[in-house]
């Protein structure tokens, strides 16, 4: 049915080529009763698990009592009840006086949104992205993304946009915003003052590259200084996936524009949030619009995702916890072999190997003994490890083992 | 809540200032209690109205049992299922030899999709299309869309796009695609070889103008022997509107391209396909993606939606039947006042004012009443209605009634 | 040596195989002795004949003197008299208080420089071309030019520009501007308000394509009632080629923005000039520069042959005069056959042929009895007659009766 | 007059406030009986000096003889003898086995044909430059331009062109092309192939950088591995100005495609060439037009400036000898103060002084006392030297007298 019916641009079905039928929590189940460890938890958009019970519970009560589904931008209670939620439990206790849009369901209505305020607000028009960046399909976010098939895609040139070095592309040895800030101080450069930066603090689909602190402090500073606006996807690393609820915060910076989506409902259903300063929002009504900006039963998921995960610290410190479990595991393995280092930061982490074509053998050795694992990188040369947040230690620790057997096995 | 934390990019809630709370059939209410009957319909994602029952059971029962939420593009029984029932009661009964895509579950998603593939087909970069269409609001879809206000939010100059005379653009004046035919013929016009045309055959959000079968007919003809690829944008006449499945299917063409959304689902949940002949099938794998085209609820709600109203004639046949009740209601009332003349076809017609600012004062008056209805059209010039195909004959002559009593006391 | 030697990209040269050495007057005499009477007076760069023996004396004497040669923008003697001249015997007599440009040496400099000039006074970047238009070959005069061939040697797509119809695009069938007012007025139309309107009142390249003076007329007042800048490009149809200094004179309107060229140094040496309203003057200095902007032999000639040929209406009525015998004498011819019509003005008209490739078979003819004559028109239908201004009426009957010949032997 | 009649745009004619009126050899003449030396020599146009006696003497016998001036593309005795010189005493002995084009008589058509030459042999769209590259006006050659007042006068957005860092950009703390070789291998990086690159050896206007020979190698040696065209715009700093005649020679490459204008008419006159590999000649016949390519009082001289100065080395080995000269003296004075470096090469030297303002100071101080020098650099930062290469080692000497003055007196 698959090959006949469904277009050929279909991925990741050939890598997991099989059927499957339902889940919960880290585990998925075939159509012939396998079960396999989920490490790649919907590209990051099932941080609380498959059919998390919490969520599930919510989303059944509100289906079944008749609450609104599709509401466009109409008021509705479930969005009032995400709104006062989110700005109770994650806006303020982190003093961001941030206006919430919805731009749509996906992350890349949320970037294009971004965008086009940035646009808007500075009366520029170039935006500066990262090399290795990931920011969507749609022309305005595919502008600013880097993989180079994905941008043929467009069939038409990508204009606006210019990308600069991410964190460590050379590798230390040059000085850091080296070019960046030279290019801007320099009226000859031949690149015009961009309307704003767009960066991911981890580079999930560009190869797991994971900025430092003191990288993304200097890139908010060099913003500030130049009137750029700093918009942050946390489209994947956002909702806790590296500790804290933004992926920026352990930087102590505040961007300017975030983008959310993926995690956001909590139950992998489509939902994407842009939040702005407050004084940006110079958005006419209408301006930006879309069929599916109110999908309810992803704001009454996501209402009591934030309500059970994001009232205290427990997942953020259990995050970071389960994290370093990962990287020691991960450095470990690294360390066994040549040609293989570690990438990423938080439950987003992977091995990086040397040799053409190895991530992807190593994440076939892991979906034959049972673990869902995915490459990453412009030359897949990443096999990454994105695990619901709420996977247990054991069910971590299992899944670890096979990705250790599977580069075990791959070895030359 | 709203005005304190929401952007100031809402629209809908401005003109309908209350917080709606549950929804069912044809009818919404507030927190007051109040009911409203809905002409809107979710902008037309809501064909069988809110919380369809049938569809209800479907999605509590899915999701009750753990089926698979969220899949990227995986394989899954639900998305199998939804598949063989597309093929089967839509596909084939029509002869249409598509490929299936999902492109990410908005509207937006699908032309952005849609324009991409025409572009990789042909190697051509132009697109084609008509004055006052709307088509999303990510860049590509902008691009190909009339509003300026709109437009000018991109904030970035909108380029390969070409837009067209509508059909009855000059009220009849001039002969069908004489400028159109004339500038591709004429190697000196200034305007490259399109790779496709994309158009609605209903312009929902443009003003209700619906294109007569004849010119449809012509512009496919246009297309094919020219070699440009024709793209139908079915988002809002799809799934019924007009009254067969696919809007086109009264002009007997056969489109290289289709795009849905909408009520493709049936329960207002986000989803979205692109239809492309079997040889325009060119995509390389994940040369498009995104995080929520797996949207498995879904899948089940879109199923059940295919098999309780698609096996058969009778929606259509109804929805017909409504469309003359609507019609000759409408027709009374144009012919009661000066200055008003009656728009669309099939379940999206409305009332075209002459007057300034005469249709969204008749929208306000509607909800005063309890209905609601909003305006559409470049100067908002156009009172639609737009109401569940399964409104029932009495909920559709009360909503008329209102309507009429609108028109009639913002009469000067 | 020119097959070995120069570029592939050649062409006239194709149509006239031989090398020419000296020419005078009407006349060109190539190395065999054999002379041509010209009837494309360089493209209509020598309204006053070649080696123009007035002019002759100026430049001769101005070069022999030391005058200055190359000077940038600096101010020198012979620019002075030049604009003092320009402004007494053009400008003053016209009532245009137009600030002049020197914006580099060649027409698409010109218009380059006129773009600009309406982009930076209006903050706005689409300009309106017309079908068929000829504006120059460097990218931002390609975009604004209608033909295909030329266009996609851009090797990019060419932005910012949207054609409209030139006067009688359907051969009547239409109103004037039906198009174009219709697009302005509709804020849902897909095209923004233009910058500016470029157009030729004759379109030299684009087929000898001449709108009436009502339609001219028309169009400066749509630009004038919506706050577009009008540029009439006269490169080719000014320094007299119709009858009158600017070509737009016949219609009694005055543009925001005019480009001079090609016979403005009356000499064939290169010179060009952007005029424009006083108010428009918003360069800064250096904003738009080039080498030889300061071409002073050209300033010397210029200034000669205004006063030889400006100071009164003499060759004004002569020219007109002269039109008259051509379109006589072409009237008789296309009457004589089928399929065959008068096209242009003043001393820029021609025959246009039916017959695909008779008009380069009437030039091959024309030239193999000693007339150099070209084709024009997007399918190079049209036989262009486009003689020095300064012919006698002998040499210029001489040339039609070797044209009606040509026209006789390519009969089938 | 000027200030009444001429555009705002003018600029030298402000830092040199006088008219000139004759000029002979390094001398110009007011009208007060003033004389300046010229020290910047037509922005480079100038090479043989003002009125250079055996070019005035060939051009004055052609006019006199009524050879022909203006011919388009047509082949003349003129134009024919050019291309015999030009090939038999600059490509055959240096082994350049090019076609040549001319493009229309200025640098920055001549930049336009190469940059669309480029993208019509690869297919492909951009054009990498270098940070503070000057390459022209119009619109392509703008956009591979850096200045950003200049770039902003588009008025549109610049697309299709990545700027790259020029050599010692960053003052020897990174590695040359460590940013342009890692994104053109890296998939990810977000920037397309480029047709070409496209260089000055010396960069005139952006501040007199001067590359290294190994740079231009090692630039390229990255080109061709990578199947990248390679455009050396030798506008200024060809016809000899550091020495050989193309300015490449030092470094032994062979570029693409070269660009030629200012001095290659030798006297002041309107040329510009275009010259690439034989295989590379893919135009089609007037794909790239223009009025004034056939401008054949330039070819004379330029002949007779080939004959005259380019049959022997003895010209090269002159300015070799006087730019040493300049670069003691330039050295001698940057020693003697704080806050200024030497820069350029060859006949394109200068001082390049950190305080704002001082250079254009020098340049006024230096006007006063009878030279004439002008600024250059994205700030001005730079005084230019730019004599004629004709210019006797007195007159050499008598000029660096007067900076040296210029830059005691503006002294803090």
């Amino acid at each position: 049915m698959f090959a006949t019916v469904e277009s050929e641009v279909r991925s990741y079905c050939r890598g997991w080529p099989t059927v499957m039928r339902t889940a919960r929590g880290a585990w998925v189940t075939d159509t012939g009763g396998h079960r396999y460890l989920d490490f790649f938890a919907g590209a990051g958009a099932l941080n609380y698990g498959h059919n998390n019970p919490i969520l599930k519970a919510a989303v059944l009560d509100y289906l079944a009592s008749d609450g609104i589904v599709h509401s466009l931008d109409m008021a509705t209670t479930a969005k009032q009840r995400f709104l006062e939620t989110f700005s109770r439990l994650i806006l303020e206790p982190r003093g961001l006086d941030y206006k919430v849009m919805f731009p749509g369901p996906t992350g890349t209505n949320a970037v294009e949104s971004a965008l086009k305020l940035a646009r808007k607000v500075t009366g520029r028009e170039t935006i500066v992205s990262f090399t290795n960046a990931f920011h969507g399909m749609t022309l305005g976010a595919l502008s600013v993304t880097g993989n180079s098939m994905k941008r043929a895609g467009a069939g038409v040139p990508l204009a606006h946009a210019t990308p600069m070095p991410y964190d460590n592309y050379f590798g230390g040895a040059t000085e850091d915003f080296h070019w960046f800030a030279r290019v801007l101080d320099d009226a000859g450069s031949g690149i015009n003052l961009p309307a704003a930066v767009i960066v991911e603090t981890v580079q999930g689909e560009g190869g797991l590259n994971a900025a430092r602190v003191e990288w993304l402090q200097e890139l908010a500073r060099l913003c500030r200084q130049r009137g750029i606006l700093l918009i942050v996807d946390d489209v994947q690393m956002g909702c806790g996936r590296t500790g804290p609820f933004f992926s920026f915060e352990v930087a102590g910076i505040v961007p300017d524009i975030v983008t959310l989506s993926k995690s956001i409902s909590g139950y992998g259903l489509p939902l994407a949030l842009t939040l702005f300063r407050r004084e940006l929002d110079v958005w006419s009504p209408g301006e930006h619009n879309g069929t599916f900006r109110g999908h309810n039963p992803a704001f009454v998921t996501a209402t009591k995702a934030l309500e059970t995960y994001w009232a205290t610290d427990e997942l953020t410190n259990e995050t970071i916890a389960k994290s370093k479990l990962v990287r020691d595991r991960l450095d470990c393995i690294a360390a066994t072999y040549d040609g293989i280092c570690v990438r990423g930061r938080g439950m987003a982490q992977g091995l990086k190997f040397d040799q053409d074509g190895r991530a992807a053998a190593v994440c076939r050795a892991a979906f034959d003994r049972g673990l869902l694992m995915e490459t990453s990188g412009p030359a897949d040369e990443v096999a990454k490890i994105l695990p619901p947040l709420t996977i247990s230690e054991s069910e971590l620790t299992a899944g670890l083992d096979i990705l250790a057997e599977a580069v075990a096995v791959t070895a030359a």
